[in-house]
């Protein structure tokens, strides 16, 4: 009988930099990033992949390397991976490509990951106006279990998912996007709540040939530095998924990716051992290096079918996903709330990311009682497994997110009790001695309430 | 022994007028209303409620109800209730009141309720701009399970919770809410993204006298005018609860809610069936009548040791919530995604709401290939368990959204095929008469792309 | 529209006794007792049911009442229920009766139960040669949970469930059920196992005349004399349903119940707000009236369409079961196992309910360090939603068979920790001041072992 | 910082013999089998197993290599490991051993597996006197799925686990052990309800040199000789775990041992890519080669304090387990029910392995009308994640046992519905060539109630 492992298609190795790869890794979306492996459907393959920052980030106990990172470089993407049919004839514009994730996890012997947060002068997160400074937390695996020597006291199972799965766009894909991010890069959102702090924060990461690296395409070309120009940062997730951040996209699960060029052109990357809703922190899974087995099928025209465009051209559309039957069984879970009234009282219309924002500070806060710091609690609720839902959208003026706490991560009991002091006996270990280097300026000159 | 039943300390009768029962109800916050009963800590005592509107909207086929209905009255509630610890000491200001919910469900021979969308130029919704006529579905349970003759082939059990149960606020509390709604009513919110089609629905619903009904406090009398003028609308969750509409909040929940005056005054309201996160159609869970079995707890001093204020005043609190431990089993979910690019493919700056927004959007017009109607779907996203979730809130410019919803809640199979036509056998069943009758000024003559 | 509310079709009034109830109950399987209601398929309606014993059993400290109890009256059931579809035409033998759990629950006002161990002499259990003496467990009931002032510490959500549900034998399927118990009774199972210390024990429970009701048959009629002598007890489980103690039936489930005679015949009873698998105590849940929401549907010809006869007719059958899809979410168990070598160290073959014995014996011994008696240990394992299975039926000389216990419902860490002495603050409250009074042959006389 | 890799402490080649691996394997439990590996306390250290024939069982379509396995070989076991703790005192006599499954797989390359039901002359198995042939299923493995080609139209995720982990039982227990499984042997079990019919198999595996592996020791030597006579089979599941075949041992879980030898010399294998409760095809799980990825701790003292000896000696305790917190999610389970009436209609006293017969036969029938033939459910239901349950063993004279089959494993729907036919479209493709050779005296001229 046919022997049934997979085949390995895109092996890295974490001794070699992302572009000493015997398959050279990508890190933009472009239509003209030639394929290095060809697949058919209903094979098992397998894919390697590098962590999203290539090995910049150490297992030690410094922040630096997150600190002065330079983030043009990231995400190293695994592919562009080639699907064909059993007749090889290959996936096909308006075709829909469905992936199953067989397997995933670390690489052998590279078990470990971090979860950090960038400067507010590079990079930011979704807190940097409270927490402005570049802090790290190590997390080590043991099998299903991570635990960080920097937030002691809490271990839990990873929900393991790819950050990053995605096919390549169209040109003419690849141009709208261009033009809708340079339209709000250069022109602003009319409604920048969330950044109007952000002094130094872009709004959009538009191409830039700056730590552009493209795969197969040799650097110094006239083809690269074309391609360079017009190719697509990863950073957002867009109408090809991308980097979508869906925490539950593990072992079992199938993704609906709509195919834009032939062959689809499949890339992955950026490997979550866990990662909490909303990933917060930005750097804000355990990130880590890994591999996916995974199997490809092709609807064909499911495009038409199965997506609906909504906007102005037939490529409006996302993909659709299916998640796995395997997770971790939690049985309590506390839940924070928080409305759309920001730090300074004020009120804003419905909005969401104020309400998530202010349900993330009130966990921080709460969980900062059992003896963590605050950045330690930031950094825990951007990777464990925490869900942060949407609970109410309508009852103007107030949004109401929540963020859900899974309490058998810690060693504690952390909920609130009658005549018992919340603070546990723990001593607080920082995260990061670089901590409270930051001497930009501070968003307390500009917002009292952000002092916090 | 003691007998345990539950002690029936507020009762409804659905043949009367909210106005008329034996213990009359309130829909506005404000510490002035008198509590109409008292409980103890330990004790388990039972509440009644009618439905959100007090039994405005009937079982039938029309919806003319929903169209014409008067808002300014709503949400009914039931309290306030005092609650004293063992010694008779009430509950005081700086306290936690942990309120558990023992047990729940629909006003036995009450066993329906409905889910609506308001007309744009009354009430309106999350996707108003899209359907701006009003609708309705009624929904019979048979035990933990609801069907509605107006969405045929889905049948999901409730994860039945109330929408409202809130303390009232203190004078000061109460000042602070009408000053930051005032100001977003009359300034505008900079960013008014969602509403920006949305002429003619306020952006914040103000204190009025019109509909207002306080309780024990006779209409006509100087008290009532005072407090009628001060009183808080009950439509947003705030920082005393209230409409929280968190849809997990369902038996062995426990609630941990601020204290703002003497004895609590717990009150509670707007039972839901069932929800799903996010309520889009605003009257958007499965509305009914209902009862709690509750039991109190006060934690002294508990706001200071467990809340941290998160603006300028030491009363910029949100409650905490534990969610119980029984729901119901889904094995797989379909999960939609939105990025923060609005229908008119315009960019957005990692805002939440867009995002889910899109995401249900592309929900709807999924599952409208399988035999439904658009507006069909619209209804049954609002209330049935789906969940909604922040998935990424960093990537710039693209916040990622997503809406997972169990495929077991239909009798057929939705999910994407190769080589089969997604739609269904089943004859599309309209489930309002009067949803074309809209004439308005049209969001298309505004904007072209949410014309879809 | 119709209004959905279920129809009671069988109500009972518990200040009356069983037999002076309107629609009088019945506590035997015959095909000539008269069914005292009639539903239609689809068709949602009530049954209300006593506690098994009929209100003998009362909420108080003294098992006095189980000691003495006449179990020749047990289980007291709702019904017959004459099941038609919608032309009218009675289910017929040969037809399938899928019968749908759509809600439960104990009666209103009456929100306790009792779990106790019958004494050695009148009734015994599973571990009678180890707890030879009568004992009682009061449970109150706080909506979802319940809990003991016996045993104190614990607090479970129950998962609510009729231990009874069956439809009427035909008189062909009565003589096979009387016959192969008559000859048990009489000549013995050749493999006495479980019972050799068991003196006083009878091996079935043939029909008696003595505690005999039979609804409404009238008592001394010829009628009722001929039938009393036939009838079977209720006591064990059939090819009928009747006493399964399946403890996840519970809302949402369906039974698909062989039908025997014209109507079906549908009778209910033996309600219970909790039971651990194996319901180890005898009179083992948390044993209390009820009331159970049903619906009906008719499977013509489903008998031979889905089941096999597994025996020399095609009577020899049995149902099947689909369990619902709410039930209480527990994440970490304890799991106890036992296999099939007794008490004496003596080598059973592959003997499931010997190893099943012993994992019950050891979780009893291991629990009772934990500041409890075991006799509280017993009951509780009885009554606590805990799971027994058999998990190896096939290694030779030894069966494995385990017991899971969620370790949620405890107040205290009940998992074995190094360096902690296991042994909690809390006093050991009797559950029973009967429990010493045993004075019949005790097991330590002929087994040295079970004295424990 | 430390790599936290796992330290591969027993490595296997499949290329070789279980008596050539480089750190040699054994086969039966002995407390003078000396260790072949050393670990501390808290590290994750990995073990590398053969399948429990050592690469007997082949892929392919022929059931030749099961029908004619010398089964005095089986199970190949990895270890001896010795345990010390920090300071290298090791694990004592009376001290728990708590090890810890942080992550376990098949071995990579290796991704097959089997099921299989030994001849009735050879093994034979729970149902051997219904299915005497032996027959065999492979199953590859996609990730965590297991598909078979031989039972086609079902697809599972695997609930791993290792089917034997134990610790070295000392002399004094290992006498217990000879003499007690030679009594059954020499003398019968008193009771040979199951294994009437089974007049080859024997009642117990008592120590044999034949196909006897003792590790380290070399064969032909003395020593070799004397331990080989008193050396225990590792068939069934004893005092220091064993063959326990506990089927959600999985990631996360814990098993707290009893040490009864200095070191505690921990062994493992027979690794199941999943098993159905009982196990019942005796070759019964989805057998593969496979790892472990472990941590112990040692609880000094544990024995005495968390176990109680139930027999004769304080040796005779059993293990505990706490079961991990990952595993699938399934929403809906269709039940089988037997009870203790045999296939003949005799009735049994309270026999839990005679109901659980019944009930598996119950499924086995029931499914058969799906287009599976009846072995092909016998080896599905021996390996699928189903539960088996002790539901009722007190209601005398039937013992209620259940078996629940996640429905959501076939392409097909399988619950009763009226107006279907239930026969699926699908060919019935045979497992197996040799399923039809057996010759021996067949069950039918004993008892023609099991030739079904």
């Amino acid at each position: 009988m046919a022997p049934p492992t997979p085949r390995l298609v895109v092996s890295v190795d974490l001794k070699k930099k992302p572009w000493e790869q015997a398959l050279p890794l990508h890190n933009r979306w472009h239509p003209e990033i030639p394929p290095v492996a060809h697949v058919k459907v209903s094979e098992v393959f397998r894919v390697e992949m590098v962590d999203w920052t290539g090995s910049v980030i150490k297992d030690d106990d410094s922040a630096a390397d997150v600190k002065f990172i330079d983030l043009s470089t990231v995400h190293y993407l695994s592919g562009p991976i080639r699907v064909v049919d059993k007749n090889e004839t290959p996936a096909m514009p308006g075709d829909l490509l469905a992936v199953e994730i067989c397997n995933l996890g670390p690489l052998p012997g590279d078990e470990w990951g971090y979860t950090a947060t960038f400067d507010r002068e590079n990079g930011g997160g979704f807190l940097t106006d409270h927490f402005p400074c570049a802090t790290k937390a190590i997390w080590y695996f043991e099998g299903i279990y991570a635990y960080s020597p920097h937030i002691p006291g809490v271990r839990f199972p990873g929900l393991t998912h790819p950050g990053i799965i995605g096919t390549a766009p169209s040109m003419e894909l690849l141009n709208i996007w261009n033009e809708r991010e340079r339209e709000v890069e250069e022109n602003g959102d009319k409604s920048l709540k969330l950044c109007e702090v952000l002094h130094s924060r872009p709004l959009a990461n538009l191409p830039s040939t700056k730590g552009c690296h493209l795969g197969k395409i040799k650097k110094g070309t006239a083809e690269w530095e074309k391609i360079a120009k017009e190719a697509a940062r990863t950073i957002p997730g867009r109408e090809n998924g991308g980097n979508c951040d869906i925490k539950n996209l593990s072992r079992g699960s199938k993704i609906y990716l709509p195919v834009f060029v032939e062959g689809a052109n499949l890339s992955t990357g950026d490997m979550h051992f866990s990662q909490g809703d909303g990933e917060v922190s930005f750097c804000g899974a355990i990130e880590m290096s890994g591999f996916l087995e995974l199997k490809c099928e092709i609807i064909r025209g499911g495009m038409k079918e199965y997506l609906t465009p909504m906007g102005p051209t037939p490529l409006h559309v996302n993909p659709i996903f299916e998640i796995g039957p395997v997770e971790p069984r939690f049985s309590e879970w506390l839940v924070f709330e928080g409305i759309s009234v920001d730090e300074s009282g004020r009120q804003h219309f419905l909005d969401a990311s104020v309400a998530y924002k202010r349900a993330v500070l009130n966990a921080i806060d709460y969980l900062s009682k059992f003896g963590y710091s605050k950045e330690q609690v930031y950094l825990l609720l951007s990777c464990c497994p925490c869900e942060g839902r949407i609970s109410g959208i309508v009852d103007a003026p107030n949004a109401v997110a929540t963020l859900a706490i899974p309490t058998a991560i810690f060693d504690q009991d952390i909920r609130p009790k009658a005549g018992k002091v919340p603070i546990g006996p723990r001593l607080v270990r920082k995260p990061d001695v670089l901590r409270c280097s930051y001497d930009g300026n501070l968003p307390t000159t500009k917002n009292p309430a952000a002092s916090m």
